[in-house]
């Protein structure tokens, strides 16, 4: 029977200026997935962590995207999938995404490479669905993709990807609970023009910036003046992490998806390492546990590590 | 008495969903400047066209550039200034952003190029004070820069360079008359947040795809969801204009600043030419007077003729 074990990436979503349209993907922490074909038409889930995920497979996120991908190919076939998850779900860094877009991969490596990327995004997007409700891509792109995508458009489905600058990145996940749908709920529906095109010339600024590794344009252009000064009142502490963060040496960063993560980027993993010290220490005061990951742009994304 | 002969070329403000953060410089139409640096600190302005604007130094835009620049220089000199303008005031493709960097420019020259570009920007931007009553700069970059600029913030100016994609520009001019006030006015205040999400998207696949020269992603990208329904009700025929175009080969366009001017990008030269009999056609056909230029985007900006 054919087999294959992936490393699914989380990714930071909703990059500051770029609500809903750019993510990226880390290279840490990242969930293992082990996918094997077999010749019965149905899905059966393992779970080798403590998370209690659902194990049914139309309520598992994976489970949904492998049931797609069967009835696309009219369910000659099924998998048996065993995933041990280290992207905390709820965390804000693609927990979700990580689990839809390793199982788009996997199958895609089982039945001989016949998807491209663009459709392993919509069969994974099936996961996310039943994850938030909504088929939302800015996480799962970049872990199919690497570095950094940029989703133009949803309908149709425009996805176009931006080659990973050198940056570092230092994500604390504080441990308290924000639920992306409060998340969405707070907020306002109208937003100045002003506003609206401020943000506009930090997009373009930040994907300029990030093409021609302006990484000065880039500290400039991380600025949110729409999503951010809403969100953030969720977050303790969010004001003073932001501005310790970039005194630290950031380029500046901000909220991961929905949160409660907060993600920093850096030029040198020596500023990324001092970033995460400036992080612990601020939820060491406020009393809240956090965890901290110190990596990197993540290049490739989903990752194929045996066949 | 050192002398200096500038071209000063017309320039696309508020490019598509680029509103007030990207503009573009055009090869023609231009504007022919002679300016002399004199003993006597004082500016003297003779016009050589029929467009009988103010010669006043203070009530004119190349006036109160040169007086800025005298002014910054303890007024130890002057400037004589002939004026041949080519650019109708009021056309929507930066008549008085020319004249304002143009008379930049030209100081700068005569001075020994003691400015930067950013420099002469902020000089320039005095000129648009007086003609529309706000320092924009989205005309006045890409007249000194050339190519396309992003004015990604105004307090404080950040103006980012974006090379010249070789695209031909087709601009009709109808002879109509639209304040930049009244465009101004009909604009709403407030925009809903998943207009400016499209927009946004947009504004990132616009340029990316002037920085990697995809054609495609610019004709996907051209695309205006909050300006344009509004202000297109100024123009008449756009719709009809808009469509007929993008059936001629176009990529795409929109308004030219605030019109009543309209600008399509084209691959080729043939298309470019085509856009124009598409473009005179329709204004024919209603009746209403229009100049038509076939042009490419401008790499070098305003030009030093002799010196």
């Amino acid at each position: 029977m054919k087999k294959v074990v992936v490393h699914s990436p989380g990714t930071v979503a909703n990059l500051v200026c770029g609500f809903d349209i750019l993510g990226l993907a880390l290279s840490e922490p990242y969930d293992i997935m082990e996918v094997t074909l077999i010749d019965e038409p149905k899905v059966t889930i393992q779970n080798l962590d403590t998370f209690n995920l659902p194990v049914e497979p139309e309520k598992n996120v994976a489970g949904v995207v492998l049931i797609s991908v069967m009835e696309k190919l009219n369910n000659q076939f099924g998998f048996d999938v065993r995933i041990e998850k280290h992207i905390k779900p709820g965390s804000g860094i693609g927990s979700s995404a990580a689990s839809a877009a390793g199982a788009a991969v996997a199958a895609n490596q089982l039945l001989g490479n016949i998807f491209s990327k663009a459709e392993m995004v919509q069969f994974a997007m099936n996961g996310e669905k039943l994850a938030s409700g909504v088929k939302h891509a800015d996480n799962i792109a970049p872990c199919i993709y690497g570095g950094i995508s940029l989703i133009r458009s949803i309908h149709p489905l425009d996805i176009i990807s931006i080659p990973a600058p050198e940056l570092f990145v230092t994500v604390v996940h504080p441990q308290i609970e924000v639920r992306t749908s409060d998340a969405r709920q707070i907020l306002k529906q109208q937003v100045p023009l002003k506003d609206a095109i401020r943000q506009w010339g930090n997009i373009a600024g930040l994907v300029i910036g990030f093409l021609k590794n302006d990484f000065d344009l880039i500290g400039r252009s991380l600025e949110d003046v729409i999503i951010e000064p809403v969100r953030s009142i969720l977050i303790p502490g969010f004001d003073e992490l932001k501005s310790s963060c970039k005194e630290a040496g950031a380029l500046g960063g901000g909220i991961s998806g929905s949160g409660p993560s907060v993600f920093m980027l850096s030029k040198t993993y020596e500023t990324a390492l001092a970033v995460a010290a400036v992080m612990n220490n601020i939820y060491y005061r406020l009393g809240i546990d956090k965890n901290t990951y110190v990596t990197n742009i993540n290049p490739l994304g989903v990752s194929i590590q045996s066949k």
